[in-house]
């Protein structure tokens, strides 16, 4: 075995499958906080591979501080307008000068965070709809030293913190999850009058799952407010069919509950965003690594988008946590519930936190002894190819949100 | 009794004295991402009571996305200076028309801001070391009218969301939370070369508590590298004093460890804030509404502070739910660790949560049958007194960071 | 005749062409200023016909505050790159309610302005080389009126000012004007290397011109210092030919003469524009409204790009004494030189200057009392259909700058 | 005598007292071009005096970029307050690295703008009533090594460009000028009521003088409309006794002409301020050098505001050319009037300019042969000492706006 400090325990309590009221909630690829998120990661990872493409390794670069303004729009059946722009304002720190070469952080967040935008949000008109504007800093002298030591294999936890993940998810989560990931690829590949901005909250009690679904609607796709109304059934009837994938309890789903016909009060927006009017938004207000929001689990509050994947702990401790639950859930027989948490030590390598430990609630013919050597050899393995990860960060292959 | 929908059970697990390991964390008031609590739950106070004075009563608003870039800085003995300003963009909402009268709501973020950053930070000179900016747009329609509505006593939750909050707090809790307050009270009034920004991070292992503290130096009170490491080894003296009030495990008290002497590599700074150098901040990033993060409690993601204290969940729920949890801790014999956890939905009166729920620890000699009813009673009393909550939080008496 | 106040009289003093010195300067497209100008300008057209499209007439607007921060760039042979973006930030008044319609005059002024960049600098890539920003404010309440009233057939004057124009150009102003114009038109549509931010100064002494000509080149189409210097050589000989259409004195072309081989400080860029590096911009600090700056010639201090054309005195009568002036020259033999001031006060019509003034240089053998009357009355035509000017330059047939 | 290039000749054409029509403006303290004027020429001497203080020289900077976008005020008589404030950028270059050395030249120029603000406009709030943001860069390469060179006694031009001075002031000029300098100094001392945005124009036909005062009055220290039109009447008897000294001509005094006091339109202000409502305002868009805007007479585009008064031949020549303008006209009899101007060459010691010439209206009984070489020999002394020239500037002895 290896001489890494690994627990593997019993989890203290219920598992949340067993627990009486279960809330799960994910903020979609549109709420403002997300597109912060998306923003921020996506500029981080273009950081890093620049840096990779010109010295041959990451430099030091922090983006994880992007904060949305919302504009005001004017939506109505069959084409509205944006009156004032949403104001985008990347910020962060990048290392612009190294070898006395200069490197064109800001730039290269621009153009990132403008092709970003233009992808993945069709109504949105980055030309007149959004400002987006840039604050990169230089970092504090001494982070940016870590990032120059050379031979050096496994990077320096940048900070004393930890990361939490669990396995398997849970149904409610499983539905919160892909009602929002569906609705966003397969359903609006096919129904064009769905906006990017889907908010989705589960909640189950005991057997009953209620599916409260916030999705924003685009104005130029609906005609009236019968075309906007049949678009909720829609959605609403798309949501109770993909619930029956993953649960047998009963399901109950709400659309857009906070609309009022009689005044006129509905989720009908220009650009698909609630971000074009009163929604501010900013990174690491909104889903963790995983993709939720889950109250009942232990959660870090460290932003995860926007992070350097190289040495930051926030970042890859949290991706790794998960990692290694989803590994250890797979492919240990018997585990029906882990939650993984690392607890590096500011100054050690990555790959040797200060304390990795397996929380288990096992099937009921299995203890944890039984598996004990199991978990912490799969524990192991994933801590010693942490590196592997860092490079997956890069090449977009690992969600933060 | 009421019909309040309120649950008293066992916690499902180990009160968190018990578990193995503990992680707590805080803020301090000067860090980045406290700055941003601080000034965006200033300015909602301030916007709170100036709607008050005008029309009797507030009306919508959110203030909860204020945006700190940091600055350049160039400390040194005896004193240094700011080369590039911090900036600061304080973002939300405000009504800023009501009955044909403007409100002035950008004014008074300003001039909120600038003074509680003049008041909290001595060392930071708000005339040329910071620049203050504001966007505040107007919200979104459907949300400001719940403000409007006359003769209604109780308001309506603004969004299906959740509070939580826990009592009493362990002692790494406890010692976490006072080394941070005391140090940026009665010892820095002492002790000018203590800057604002503190951030302390208990680790408790068994019986063990590790209490790291990254305290900003201030260079003008400062004249060579003694009087630096004196000014350290005088925090870690007293830190280690005060810990002893507050448990008897053994502590080990750590400062200012990422120093290294020889580069000349120190937490040295000129205006006592990290965000003078390369930290960045944002609302809703730290603290939790307690003033703590507390990785081994569930924990709300929403932020607290800047949020209106009228209508909005995610800052009601968390604040009246920490009260709740410590009036039940304070006043019901025999409850040795208690969370509440409060489920709104929206469009209920406030003072009708969908859920409200106590998870109890008893003393060995008691159990939750047994204080069933009282808890409930005052868990009832507390809900039906919830708009005094909001006076509370208008008045500064409740701290949401 | 008319009623309106018309003189027409001797200059005092020599024509221009007779003075000893003539100094002409011409900041051509690309220049920061004229960037500004030209956005103004553009943003300031579409805002009127937006106005005119959705309300049968323009509403109050003024867009004559246009800032440019320059970028920093890091130009190379064969391919250079922007380090950090340049800032512009779009200022001014616009009506943003009528009626009870709200109008995007933000979001079209955004979006105005992107492609306009897009459209004239070929090698900035909007995306990621320029930050546009914007803060368009309302209008004070008193000018708004004057938009509002109905059924009057001439707007009246926004204030007391003047403007003045002349006619025709010498020869050293035809020189500096057109070496710009086609420099920017058939030389770089065949030349590709050279930029858009084409500065010429031209300096008559006697009878002979030097002609300076600062050219921005482009790193992507240059290889090395050779192609540099062939491509400096041959801007000299197309601009030394071109004079000679205009002129029959010596010229001498010096082109950029601030360059050092040896030091390797030559004017290459990455985009074109001095403003990647180091050279900020501003509305109205360039070319008076004929294109020119012309210290030998009174000057309107007014800026003219940007302002509504439909009742501010400092753009139509800078321009209409421009277009008087063309038009007397043009038209009334005998006429050597003709310079029209008009002077307007606050209230009156703006086809009611409060003085119309012309002052003539003769052919010798033509007195001014010979021509007084053909010339007042071209005046008088020229400012009987004032308002037609207004649409000319909607219509983007005036040039401002 | 000298090898410098003086001319000295008669004037082609009138003296401007002896024009049919003259007019002359001035934009007070207050206006907004001149707020930004004052910030930029304020920024732009403490910069020169810190780089002086530390390394003994000054160094490349050029700040004549500040631009001001108006904010949104609700006066009101006996107090109203600003509703959005005033927004505030300076722009510009300087140099932040030297010999190893940083320099704060951001954080110099917030504090220099609050200071100056603060003290020149006494009902501007500049803690909640204007956002004071910065925006310098790095100057351009060739530009910064002029400042570089040691052991150079007299700086080399920076541009191809001119100045142009004159004097005396007619009666006009005196007017305007003194109107305004009196009424915010002795008058506004007297009269709080009186704000500082004061612009005058003044217009002379033949011996009548029109003087339009436009002056903002401050509601705080105006009870009712009655009080508003008392303070009107003051400024008007002040103007017109104050005119009685500098004329014989009729002087006919009106004072805000634009206000309708039917519709309660007046020149009510909050800060004393126009740029509280509506007007926005840039550097070198107002007054020339010598404090007035002269279409009678040739000017220079040039903004000298803000701009370094070492090599800037755009700030120095026009202050030159004043300097020498007055002392020719003070001590050399016979002049009546005398045009100096000033014509630079890229690469010149500035003390060595192109062409200095000089027009001469003289008395009746002198011809311009008479006092050439008196004229000449003036001139030749004040070039030669041209760098008193800007250590007066920076001295804050000579005024730019």
């Amino acid at each position: 075995m290896t001489e890494r400090n690994i627990r593997v325990e019993n989890t203290e309590g219920l598992a949340v499958e067993d627990q009486h009221v279960e809330i799960v909630e994910r903020k979609g690829l549109g709420h403002p906080d997300s597109i912060c998120d998306g923003v921020a990661e996506e500029v981080s990872r273009t950081l890093a591979q620049t840096y990779i493409d010109r010295f041959g390794k990451p430099l030091h670069f922090n983006t994880d501080e992007t904060q949305l303004v919302a504009g005001t729009a004017s939506p109505a059946f069959g084409g509205g307008e944006m009156l004032e722009p949403i104001y985008l304002l990347i910020v962060g720190r990048a290392t612009k000068t190294y070898d006395g070469e200069r490197i064109p952080v800001e730039t290269i967040a621009l153009r990132t965070a403008r092709e970003y935008l233009d992808e993945q949000f069709p109504y949105l008109d980055v030309g007149s709809d959004i400002i987006v504007d840039v604050k990169l800093g230089e970092g504090s002298g001494d982070l940016q030293e870590v990032f120059g030591e050379d031979g050096q294999s496994v990077p320096i936890a940048n900070d004393t913190s930890y990361g939490v993940g669990h396995a398997p998810l849970t149904e409610t989560e499983q539905i919160v999850y892909n009602t929002e990931h569906k609705l966003n690829t397969e359903y609006a590949s096919n129904n064009p009058e769905l906006g990017q901005d889907i908010k989705v909250m589960g909640k189950r009690e005991e057997h009953h799952i209620d599916v409260t679904v916030a999705a924003a609607m685009v104005d130029e796709h609906l005609s009236d407010l019968d075309a906007y109304r049949d678009a909720v059934a829609n959605v609403e009837t798309f949501v109770t069919d993909l619930a029956t994938e993953y649960t047998d309890c009963d399901v109950t789903v709400h659309v857009n509950t906070a609309d009022e016909y009689e005044d006129g009060s509905i989720y009908l927006t220009t650009t698909g965003l609630s971000a074009e009017q009163g929604d501010d938004g900013s990174v690491g207000r909104g889903n963790r690594a995983n993709g939720l929001i889950t109250p009942n689990r232990p959660m870090s509050m460290e932003a995860t988008s926007g992070k350097n994947p190289i040495n930051h702990i926030g970042k890859i401790y949290n991706l790794l946590s998960t990692e290694i639950a989803k590994s250890v859930a797979a492919d240990v027989a018997g585990v029906r519930e882990v939650q993984i948490r690392l607890l590096s030590q500011i100054g050690r390598p990555i790959d040797r936190p200060h304390v990795a430990d397996a929380k288990i609630v096992t099937d009921d013919d299995v203890t944890v002894e039984d598996i004990h050597d199991e978990v912490a050899t799969a524990i192991d393995a994933e801590l010693s190819s942490v590196t592997d990860l860092t490079q997956q960060v890069i090449d977009g292959e690992l969600s933060t949100f």
